[in-house]
């Protein structure tokens, strides 16, 4: 317990440029203050943000940046009004590392959706610090956003529960679709939604797969257990399947119609977009109107549903599906991740790997 | 009670061709089945719909045509299995006078979503008889379709509620919009959105009008009660306004973006959209993704919620406003409509006209 109150030296690897190359850099971290956490970086997964932040893609890029914000580590040090961790804990740390805490989404545990939110990198500390996220040795993160792994799940299955897991968790919950019975559909079979697959299963759902091939059919049927499999371009197939789905969470990163996909839902049946995309996405509003649809927006989760997806994942057996590189890999893996070439989650072993040079 | 089993003659004013122009046309009512009401119309609200339908704008006319589906009337004679209606009584009919009674909407009271509803107009019953709607001195309607208008509402102010109202009222209920302390925004005030005010502020809430102009700001204020107004091209008033309502309902029935009333909402805010447009909507994913905002269709309301519309509005002495003409005016009413030039909604005094000619 207690801070040393001396800064320490991390060796992450940072985009330099719009190229958004990785490569070995090295920055100091903040004190760990009374609040704060101090975090030996064991995995970190590979999120299609973190491409379209390297790449300034968004154009609010600053560099370096060290990217990554599917964090599991152990905890080294707490900061003495720390209660919640101690050294040793195996923790985990999202997209967010700061809030305002004063406005109504703060109030309302629901932190992520704050102005004022500080992102866990391509951020800046009110004290003008650069965050920089968990391709990294270490972070130094406030309590407050910092979950606890639980007992018995392998770290870096955990990774990718803290941005994809709770992304898809997050709304089904919110939007009164966790109970079981329901029909799902997914759109996309990514690092998204594959974990939609296997969250809306272990919720008891009726889940079909939309995908624009029939490449991933048997991966989706066989592997991640879902009930049925769509090819979006199936005119014939896509038609008989019309109208009974509860929802469907639509997490291509990419411009596409929405009217097939409403198409596929009954009444009062939700497509939940989650996907940053840059050019404008449309609907016909009678589509909307006649069956009582709607569409909604949802944004990764709390820090307080992180908690409970990480739960729900340890009860019901739910793990993700990945695969685990060296830190020198990860120039690939973003390229092969940009060509959607991954089954279905890489995470980097950031600990296991020769963090000094490729 | 009982019916004498005898096809009767109507008088309504009926479309003929896409010109949209009406004219008085002579036609048979179905006999009195068991479970029908036949009624002696009073009076017969005008609505955005009947415009689209009278000129084909959908593509789906049928001619001769009787248009008007906001019917209020006295019951005349019931058929013998009719229990809730008796002659004398003052009752209203909507939008809808069939569905299939089997399907999973049908089954929970939202026939309304029925996708084997029969229409009030411009519809066939299953043995192939025309429907044909309110402008007409007569309908016989199946009693499942059929409201009572509450004591001491005066008719041709119930007339609007029957679809102005409950497609209003449905939203707020359905979407946990109608309790008191909300910030709500009206956006168009035609007929629905004049009903919109008036009901969200007997529900207890903020009101925020939003036109295209300032024409109607000490109306909105003034008259309907609205506790702000804004211009929808006032960049910084909008601006201004960002973020703190719960929801926007949308009563435009033309193209315009969504962008800026979606800015407008807070966290969790819904857009309901009301409007039958034939041009696409279109919308940013993060401008959904960050506030968990929603778009929400909404399609009139079930025959239920007619009824509730009803006894809200008595209880609270929500009335709509309107002008009362003539058939002989209904053609300059639905063109002075169709320019928005109405306060805020016609209803035709059909049981006070000389139907037989112009």
């Amino acid at each position: 317990m207690g801070s040393d109150a001396s800064e320490r030296t991390a060796v992450g690897w940072a985009a330099r440029d719009a190229g958004g190359r990785l490569s070995p850099y090295s920055y100091t971290l903040r004190k760990t203050g009374a609040e704060d956490v101090a975090i030996k970086v064991l995995y970190c997964g590979v999120c299609h943000t973190d491409i379209h932040q390297a790449k300034n893609h968004l154009g609010m890029s600053k560099y370096p940046m060290v990217p990554g914000h599917e964090v599991v580590g152990e905890v080294e040090e707490v900061g003495a009004e720390v209660t919640k961790f101690r050294a040793g804990d195996v923790v985990g740390v999202g997209l967010i590392v700061g809030c305002c805490r004063q406005c109504r989404p703060c109030k309302s545990s629901n932190e992520q959706y704050c102005s004022k939110k500080i992102w866990s990198y391509n951020d800046v500390y009110p004290d003008g610090k650069p965050t920089q996220g968990g391709f990294s040795s270490a972070m130094v993160v406030d309590q407050k956003f910092v979950v606890k792994i639980p007992a018995g799940m392998a770290p870096e299955q955990a990774a990718p529960l803290l941005c994809a897991g709770v992304t898809v968790y997050s709304p089904l919950k919110r939007l009164g679709l966790a109970a079981p019975g329901l029909r799902g559909g997914i759109l996309g079979l990514g690092g998204v939604g594959h974990m939609g697959v296997k969250i809306a299963k272990a919720m008891g759902h009726h889940v079909t797969v939309i995908s624009s091939s029939g490449r991933k059919r048997a991966e989706a049927v066989d592997r991640l257990g879902a009930d049925a499999f769509l090819v979006s371009s199936d005119a014939a197939a896509m038609a008989a399947a019309a109208g009974p789905l509860d929802y469907v969470i639509d997490t291509v990163p990419a411009h596409h119609p929405l009217g097939p996909y409403l198409a596929l839902l009954g009444l009062d049946g939700k497509l939940v977009v989650m996907g940053v995309i840059g050019q404008p996405l449309s609907f016909a509003s009678p589509a909307l109107m006649l069956g009582r649809r709607s569409i909604a927006g949802s944004f990764v989760g709390s820090v307080e549903e992180a908690e409970e997806t990480l739960a729900f994942c340890a009860a019901r057996g739910v793990t993700s599906q990945v695969e685990v590189v060296e830190m020198g890999y990860v120039n690939e893996a973003l390229e092969r991740l940009e060509r959607n070439d991954v089954r279905y989650r890489f995470v980097v072993d950031v600990a296991g790997s020769n963090l000094g040079g490729a």
